[in-house]
């Protein structure tokens, strides 16, 4: 098929990454993680993100989120989440159902959870009729494309450690952020004040994968065996493993993350000003949020693949991913100011 | 690491395997399973188990015990199964805590049910009190090397049926039951009776993934939401049909997990008699079980891995798995002789 | 404790309900609801909701929300309700942690639910990825003493239909609703089109006890074994029924209720205008919200027992109940426009 | 109904408990335990169990028993018990379903664990494939009858310390063995290693009420959160206070319960050496198990109201409580003499 906008999803994987399987299958290994590429991933994992820093790898990002909370809530509290959060609305009542977790949804205008927008939520601690408010939870990048500043997660960490609870990130597009701010991970988490994270590895380019990071120590008993029951323990590792060390290696995620991030960026520039279009949120990371004339959306759509984000407003998701090539944004574009022009 | 015995999840996967998925990798595929790879793969699931066969690929085996199990229950609704099943003891409590299924385990002594094992479980059907018997869930081959009939099956399925219950199969190693009996899969399954089931596809040479099988219409209500919510629904499924589509391709399967119980065989064959071995169970599919006199297995762990499977009877656990070679069992087998005679 | 206007559960329990529980408590009967008082108020409640309806008694009221909305959903449904829902705020993750139940939480302005504020949420219905919109559930009366007429209730109702979704009431105060509208239960739930309900005996002057409502045939399976299972049977039932009996017998919750309400009414019209106190939401109920003055509350509240709803806007939640006297209200009125003449 | 030997909970409560409950309902109090009545149990409860001991108040027994092993356990850990018990065969699932608890269940001969039976299933700590077991709970009297000395309990409690794990007593009769042991409560829980325990009420003599006990500091996080969310809050909880009150006063339990022992005893001496009547526990609480000839216990029950045990043995269980009258038995026993005479 040929590439689209729909989702990073819908992309294949780098090619170092699929060497890395093939090179992995070669003679026998100990299963579940005690694996010379697993040790080798947890050592590279220690490079980013400091040298207490300990990582779990993970089948998806439901996994990683679900697991990750498991490990840092007990069964009476709650997380505080952006409304738009993934966790929220595309992980299929998971959260609730399989990790017994109460959301506290915010509403946010950019999908970004703010000191103000969060504290309010912040209430009835040791009121036994409610659920305790134990851990925010961020999305970096956010599902609405947007970044939060090293500032602003050090803001947010600083209240939740003020409260006795804790900072959690939704790190499925984290090297997008990194990328864009051009930050070591390590800034953006475990030196802001972050004490958890989803580190992944899908959307940046594994055929699949994804780690849950707990850069400090003392945190998250027994996440061992919430991976397990999670069902999120892979047998054969090493291969999850592999590919991991394929994109930790010389910051390949860097690249390939800040590539989708650039083509973002220029379809936006290339589309901004268009008749009609409305780029609804900053682009700055790998996506592009508009809103478009009537009938434009479905337009294009017979010739591309993308997400209508909102029926109600007409927003669309274009994203981009990276294997996304500037000739697809450039036709793409092109597309789309002509549809946009003619209605 | 050279090979051992140590479990059928240390091998690689087949060269075919990692090819497919390498091949998998070209230009954009819509998600979640609406991907052309996983079209294929369906075809080919109905092709094995008939025409109303649905499957649903997920990523390893606990979430393909989980998630068929849920898609067959009620929420008061028990789970009966042999008391070593891998659901009941390797599973670490995922059934319960994330299934929320009770589980009736009966002791045996071979790894297998029989309706006389079975019936004195089906009890107080309509009591609130009690959980409500309302699956059987059978290890095919078992978790102790053994195989079940077709006539077997058949009996287990009719005393589900005429109590109102479902047999399922746990089939994470259902390949070597349908080498070793040399029937089809349908044979094993969809005609025998059976309602539900997981086909491993890991051990038998995959990467990773598994798949559940409903092989006749009607049931399963809800099971796409289920596969999501327990967080076995990958992004990029692709990859794991694209490793299965190889994986059924001629019956691949079938040679992978023939070749294996051959080698279990051989091994059987190399050792029985030799001073002081005693196999313990019948070796049907790829794995043997023997009692080895004192401080022979330790002996033998200095250069071979395999696990004690009973520490208090000195029970071991020898398995096979698809890139076995006879060197391997031979040279292993010539030291077992080795460090029994000398003990 | 000389009484005040916390909470409704402040009061303790009828007479005619006190003499109930010491009639029953003779002789022996067979527990867990098979006894002849549980057979006459499952009477009685047919005689007030319809030929058709089931009654389940319970301990407390979360425990009716949770099984009864167990009783409505699959695993991957949500229950919308108001933000200020019971459920959602005081029942301590009740329906995530034991119901598995995914509540969308609605903002109102008066804790009433409208088919305007519910219809975007009712949104993705069989996409995988998100839960499924399953109940509405409405609190009648509503946590802000405000009260749904028969309209808004058949209105909620119609639209669940057309969605295939049923609509619920918690109904811990349905006694005070039915009383303020001067119409029976059945005109308030079964005929507007409900399809299941809590109906509270403790607040309207139980020593404690709740029933689970059920209607019209052909919902709630497996009610019973989810009852059970969610730990609300009681043993010794016959001394829940009894009380439900007397409660039952010749309206008498409606008298209860009914002068719980005039009470309130009595309230608010007695401080309404006095300098500084806004009444803030109607007063339809038993329950009166206003905000007063700075420092009104914390004066007040050294001599009545009463609760701040919100600190951060300073309103307060006065509560009437069975028992609560004309001259408990003009001595507590006296007092508040005495603080707040003198704030 | 005529009183019969179907079970202790088909008896009506004590006459003292239903004045105090008459009693507590004058004037206000505040709800959910924070009244004087509870706080009184609360200390009389540290009068029986020690200067240490908390106790929460709850409804029925399943839900001591699940509040309090949720408050005991992870939730990747597990519960040694009986396989009798009725945390495994009577509580409809609600430990695995709403408490996330696997049980592992011991097979025993006389509803009793010993050290000798529990010690095999205290294997795999440490092993994130495997359920860790955490806790050991036994019932007290079993429910079979029996009881557990206190040896036998600190020989228990011993195991489980070494282990790192913690005991557990499902205490619904724990009076009944009291009263047969004529030990104080104390003698047969903290000071014989107890970690927590259900302290049973309603079939002592209560109207319905149990109470968990927590006899030593610095057990039980959260317990507080976990009985609200477990539904097993009520809000007029000075009515199951008051009853506790009651039974606590003076002892009045062990006279209750010392009564029901005699009774059973009465009974089994009786009908033992009846023709064909084989008694097949020891009779030390308030049960009597027995095995009748064929047809003779269908032959009974046209008269009186009791339980056929075990289908396939013809085993009956006949259980008298705190209001069987000594006239009650004789006139029983007669009529067993009688009817197996005559089969």
């Amino acid at each position: 098929m040929s590439r689209g906008f729909a989702s990073d999803n819908y992309a294949g994987a780098l090619p170092e990454v699929l060497d890395a399987i093939a090179a992995a299958s070669s003679g026998h290994a100990p299963s579940y993680g005690n694996d010379e590429w697993t040790a080798r991933v947890e050592a590279r994992f220690r490079d980013e993100f400091g040298s207490d820093a300990r990582s779990f790898l993970v089948f998806n990002g439901t996994g990683a989120n679900v697991v990750g909370l498991r490990a840092l809530t007990n069964p009476w509290d709650a997380v505080v989440c952006a409304e738009t959060a993934h966790l929220n609305v595309d992980e299929g009542g998971a959260p609730e159902r399989v990790g017994g977790i109460k959301l506290l949804a915010v509403a946010t205008p950019d999908g970004k959870l703010t000191p103000e927008l969060v504290a309010p939520r912040l209430i009835r601690f040791g009121d036994e009729h409610a659920v305790q408010p134990r851990v925010i939870s961020i999305t970096q990048s956010s599902e609405l494309g947007t970044i939060y500043t090293v500032e602003e997660i050090r803001a947010l960490a600083d209240l939740a450690h003020n409260q006795g609870m804790l900072l959690h990130i939704d790190g499925s597009r984290l090297a997008n952020a990194a990328a864009a701010l051009d930050v070591p991970l390590r800034a953006l988490t475990t030196d802001a004040g972050v004490d958890a994270l989803s580190f992944g590895g899908t959307k940046t380019g594994l055929v699949l994968g994804e780690a849950i990071v707990l850069p400090r120590p003392g945190l998250g008993e027994g996440i061992d065996y919430l991976r397990k029951q999670s069902m999120q323990l892979a047998s054969k590792m090493r291969f999850i493993a592999a590919q991991f060390d394929a994109l930790l290696e010389d910051e390949r995620w860097r690249r390939a993350a800040g590539h989708a991030n650039a083509m973002a960026a220029r379809l936006a520039a290339a589309v901004e000003g268009a008749g009609g279009v409305r780029i609804t949120q900053r682009v700055e990371a790998n996506g592009v949020f508009a809103v478009l004339p009537p009938g434009a959306a479905e337009k294009l759509q017979e010739r591309w693949r993308f997400y209508v984000w909102d029926e109600s407003t007409r927003e669309v998701r274009w994203m981009c991913s990276w294997d996304t090539t500037p000739e697809d944004v450039d036709a793409f574009a092109q597309d789309v100011r002509q549809v946009v022009s003619g209605s």
